[in-house]
């Protein structure tokens, strides 16, 4: 620790909200950093767009040269909540390549190209930190790489996106439409303009992924998440979620199956999911995030806090600026991106789990013992049925115990082409009672 | 990474129920460990009491001499599980003092003497791990520690008895009485036959000074926390809380508080307080534990899950196992202890809270004025007061704002020799509303 006084260089790119606020801890917390790194951290330079707009920080620090940046000499750390992947990913690993410690929130990017960096980062045996890339402020891969090193994840489920879980928890205490809530969303500046990477669910995707490989030591990417939006649900179907005491959330799943084949794989989808209203994540409300964590010696952990915004996604950021702070000062290195289990991905057909059909069936005799036999003519064994009646007709609702979801998607495409039935109107999965 | 391949040395030291699983864990899941770490982990002996009894393994890994067993050349990870203070202080000094990692659980050694044991690590610069010491499997002490290393802790608030949580739960959902649900857990393996440590807050004492140290980077001790056990705690308490929409606790609060002479202190205390039913520690039941941790950028996080029993606990140890021995491969060292806050433990007349008294009084004319001068006198405002009239005489319960432990201890001195006041019935804190 004779170097224990060396500054710590930081160099920071983008300075959005997330950025704005890294900078003003740095500025206010500096001497506390300083203590829990061991060595002052100093601020080389900020890499924005438009170096001419007024930012409130000496100028002289801003450059729109984000890899001459990157590349200096006195930089050990780099900050990275610009976001995009184009100019991020080979700013990133050319600082990893030249033996930079590198600190993103850029979930987009490592959802995709996690293996590059990472071999990047190896290659120079140069730290890459990510806590901000999921869960904002929820310390969730800390703990999974660190706190469960020891123990086997065996499924982690997290609501991880705030915009969704804030338009689920509205359309369910307030029973509106899907798009009303959405519109309303808009107002409170819980959706953006462009809503698509939230509501059909590719922000979550891209968290599922990198989960996914921390929990599994495996690579799953964005693409090989299986993916199903929110924009289809209806009141109705919040109405017969109440009838079975649970509610509606969009759910991350990352879990170890077994395939048909016998061989082990890992599951890694996102889709709205009826989830027991007793179950720990059902109770997780508006833009708050929280992440179940099932492990074989642990049992169920879960996580719970703000999963966006500036402050607290600038705090996780921080948390791993100092990591990577305190390794350049006292040495050693992050566990770093492990892959070794390599698993294969499983398809959305060799996932088991439960589900919850509602269809609209001619009112006449017979239809129910029909249907029934379709189901378990695909080995699909019924849980509950219930019949009502309405203006439309007639209404069947099944669930389904635990089941293939290939089985299930044959038994509905079948269902679909028999004459009594009109109409399937619902197909929902139900997660969280195994749990 | 040319010595990746040399084994990392595991001295064991205690074979209870957690020393079990982390042995069965070793065994099990030995390839796994080994491609998290780096290296195989390699068992270099087990230190138990009696040596003759038959424990399943391998006899010639027995000893009943733990301190050669710790203090071998070949032992580079001491994991001591063993519990108490005579014996495993020396030990784990002397492990530190001779370079070896030391991964420990012992909480009642950790609130007292982190202070030497932090000095040895230091002296050595070896690591001194111990996340299991405080809610068992969660994952709190890692988060603490590194995750929130960016942010500013302003509070820690947790439910990290499994015990008495159990009990609470009981008395709350059942309307029975303490002794008898004591009773009851006792026969479920809830609690202990003598159950003085869990039930008095002495466990959850020394867990509050564990987490207050590293939550506010200074020294607190067990003996620096305030401690209320909950064995005074009536269902006619649970009665009033429900009037109150809230439920009764025993909460383990670490803070940072102003003092009346301006000065910043941490405080740290136990005791059974009333919480909003809508406050995520209100529906933390049964024997699971929870710790809220509210931080400047973060805001409000929370860790739930299993805070005892055998695997649970392992999980955390391993975690710890896994981390020492990968730092032995590596390079680099855990953060270590940090203090350089070294803020001062305030009193219990420091804090600042809100209080719920209940008291029987004289059913006379104007007694209502008289008790609500007493609390003016004294400075304490009055939120709510309601008055019930029973076969006992009149009652009345007084809920307070905030005010200081100082003034509200002056009222009630005051208040029980008034004429008019029969006894004061209840004192109970309302924590967790600003939170």
């Amino acid at each position: 620790m004779s170097d224990a006084k060396r500054p710590v260089g930081v160099a920071l790119v983008g300075m959005g909200t997330v950025g704005t606020e890294v900078l003003r801890y740095m500025e206010t917390n500096g001497d506390e950093l300083a203590a829990r790194i061991g060595a002052p951290l100093e601020l080389r330079g900020i890499a924005v767009r438009d170096t001419s707009k007024d930012r409130g920080v000496d100028s002289s620090l801003l450059t729109d040269d984000p890899v001459s940046l990157t590349l200096r000499e006195d930089v050990d750390v780099v900050v990275e909540v610009m976001g995009g992947i184009d100019i991020a990913k080979p700013l990133l690993i050319g600082a990893l390549n030249a033996g930079k410690a590198v600190v993103t929130a850029n979930k987009a990017l490592l959802a995709e190209y996690t293996d590059e960096l990472a071999e990047a980062a190896d290659s120079t045996e140069s730290d890459l930190y990510f806590e901000a890339a999921v869960a904002g402020a929820i310390p969730v891969l800390g703990p999974l790489r660190r706190s469960m090193a020891g123990d086997q994840v065996e499924r982690v489920v997290g609501i991880v996106n705030g915009t969704t879980n804030f338009i689920l928890s509205e359309m369910d205490s307030t029973g509106a439409a899907y798009s009303e809530t959405l519109a309303e969303a808009s107002r409170l500046g819980y959706a953006e303009a462009d809503p698509t990477a939230d509501v059909e669910g590719y922000d979550a995707a891209a968290k599922a992924a990198i989960l996914a490989s921390i929990a599994f030591h495996s690579r799953v990417t964005a693409k090989d998440v299986y993916r199903e939006g929110i924009s289809a649900i209806t009141p109705a179907q919040f109405e017969s979620a109440r009838h079975m005491e649970c509610t509606i959330k969009l759910l991350a799943l990352c879990e170890k199956v077994r395939r048909s084949d016998g061989t082990e794989a890992v599951s890694a989808r996102v889709y709205p999911a009826l989830i027991p209203l007793g179950h720990p994540l059902a109770s997780v409300d508006g833009a708050y995030n929280a992440v179940v964590v099932e492990a074989e010696a642990a049992g169920r952990l879960m996580f719970y806090g703000q999963g966006a915004g500036g402050a607290p996604t600038a705090s996780a950021v921080l948390g791993d600026l100092v990591a990577a702070a305190r390794n350049k000062v006292m040495g050693g290195r992050a566990p770093g991106e492990s892959t070794y289990r390599a698993l294969p991905v499983a398809t959305i057909d060799d996932v088991v789990t439960r589900y919850h059909v509602s269809m609209s069936v001619h009112d006449r005799a017979g239809v129910l013992s029909q249907v029934a036999a379709e189901f378990s003519n695909h080995g699909v064994s019924i849980a509950q049925v219930r019949q009502t009646e309405s203006e439309q007709g007639a209404e069947l609702v099944v669930l389904t115990h635990r089941a293939a979801e290939r089985d299930l998607a044959a038994t509905v495409s079948a269902l679909s082409e028999m004459d009594s039935v009109r109409e399937i109107v619902s197909v929902i999965r139900l997660e969280g009672e195994d749990q």
